[in-house]
């Protein structure tokens, strides 16, 4: 069945326009309207139809996938969601895909089984181009990370300013000798890839020529999610003849595990060890030295994200379908 | 339409006798098989129809009810049990309560609507007899909180034990003035209730009455479950006249909120107010003391409810339906 881009695609509009002549909202050109009419008709497309098929079972649940449901930041952003889902009188379940692309799949299968109407991902695992084909299901929303595809509804931060900010700073405080960590298994970087740790290593990178520096292979730390990683980091930082000044933990909850362990080898943090965390948890005001960090507007992120696939859901127009939100750095104590 | 229960509670057998027989497994007494059969004819009780309902669609999903994701001891268990049903073949998904009662019956209603095949519930918020209804759609089980059903598949640890222990392991350091944090809105206490609440507090009293204390009003904190909560409750106890010299924050999460306030105020732990955590979770060992706490077997607890779920969908006979685990106290800083 055809879908509201293909519509918009034939018509040469934007899915917003189409979606404003379907619900019969003002300031569409009658030139618009004429070439919107006449793709609906020749991809024998239905509003009525596909509004039904939208709204799924009227099961009036969403999914909302995240990888792993014990990382904090996860678990706000879901908590986020899930009152401005619950405000708007929609259930929400949680599925955890655990990094595997077989488990998102069965979250977007819950779309053509009709137990949910929406799934809202918090993060991605399969090619966008398979994710998108379940959109003829159901709605798909993006939050956190985010594809290059105008048509989809997505929230994110503004992740390469924002680590371009934390760099920054730390150079700024005179660190030259930057560590870097990242949960993703791999550091994947090229210019044409635009997902939240592309745009991460993009930031870093910016900062670090602006002063005229490369990343050194050796204080790359990959696959690096939880307290206990955070703490094997350090351990591998003690033990080297060149050790880095700062180290960008990429996670709060990485950086917590980097300041416990530099505690119990008495390794002075930020004398020895500048930390820099990222995300703003609770969590980074309660270690041994609060934590120097990079806030991310979880909860507007979440409610931002619910409240455009609610809309959606319910056949409203929406102008905007992507988001992004600043980043800002945090000073506490974890660097000097 | 009859439950299994009905026809052991007609035949006079346990649940899992029944089980045993309409699995055809060993070990059933000649007079229990009659009794059985006698009860399974007078309430028209058939074994393949109700394996068939407690299937439910074929769904292959199961629906866990928690709280509040955002607290690391729920997030950690539901990871636990979903590590289990995955292995067993189940998909998962997580249900927030937000500690509402109606949130808990929508969880429930998934049963109803055959959207899953089974609830695990890691809280209760209604009224047991309520929830045991739903039952005739599909499979409870319930895990770390507790009732009285014999029926019903449960694994739960000993919180009176636990708490008991934790609290005489502060008596015999010489603590006298113990303050008690609760997450409950109200300390709901009476010798009828078994539940963990009601528990844990029974095993606070026991081991005060041992030293002939009572407890303090003035120092018991109720609805504390947050880091920000154990921060006002830090504020509230550094600005009393006569002040504990120890405190029994009831989670983690609450200990390292007084922990990191205390820091802020100069007040000294564990010198001037020792602090004893419950969980040991990943958090206890990054705060600026690290916890002395008490030991819950989450993913222990996660992994036998999971299975034992999995195994009564499966048809299995199950001869333990309700699993007691021991708690134990962590000795780190935070208690001198």
């Amino acid at each position: 069945m055809a879908t509201i881009s293909d519509v918009a695609k034939l018509a040469g509009v934007s899915v917003s326009t189409v979606s404003r002549i379907i619900n019969n909202k003002p300031h569409v050109s009658p030139r618009k309207a004429a070439l919107v009419a006449d793709a609906m008709t020749k991809l024998g497309y239905s509003p009525l139809q596909a509004a039904r098929q939208m709204r799924g079972s009227g099961s009036q649940t969403i999914a909302v996938t995240v990888p792993y449901i014990t990382n904090p930041f996860f678990s706000e952003l879901v908590a986020a969601i899930e009152r401005t889902a619950d405000e708007r009188s929609y259930k929400t379940v949680i599925v955890q895909t655990f990094g595997q692309k077989s488990h998102e799949l069965n979250a977007l299968e819950f779309l053509k089984t009709n137990q949910v109407d929406a799934v809202i991902m918090c993060a991605i695992e399969n090619d966008w181009d398979l994710i998108k084909q379940y959109s003829q299901y159901g709605l798909i929303g993006v939050c956190n990370e985010y594809v290059a595809d105008p048509d989809v509804l997505m929230v994110h931060a503004d992740q390469e300013s924002g680590m371009y900010a934390g760099t920054k700073y730390l150079l700024n405080r005179g660190y030259r000798k930057l560590a870097f960590c990242t949960g993703q298994q791999d550091i994947r970087f090229n210019d044409n890839i635009e997902d939240l740790n592309s745009d991460r290593y993009r930031g870093y990178l910016r900062a670090l020529r602006e002063f005229d520096l490369e990343p050194s292979v050796e204080w790359q730390f990959t696959d690096v999610s939880t307290i206990a990683d955070g703490q094997r980091v350090l351990q591998r930082i003690a033990s080297m003849k060149d050790r880095p000044d700062a180290v960008i933990a990429g996670s709060d909850q990485v950086a917590a595990g980097i300041i416990a362990e530099a505690q119990t080898l008495q390794l002075k943090v930020p004398q020895e060890l500048a930390v820099l965390g990222f995300d703003d948890q609770p969590l980074s005001q309660v270690v041994a030295q609060p934590l120097t960090t990079i806030h991310q507007p979880i909860h507007e992120i979440g409610d931002a994200i619910a409240n455009m696939v609610a809309d959606e859901l319910e056949g409203d127009t929406i102008d905007t379908r992507q988001v992004i939100m600043p980043l800002s750095v945090v000073v506490r104590q974890s660097v000097a």
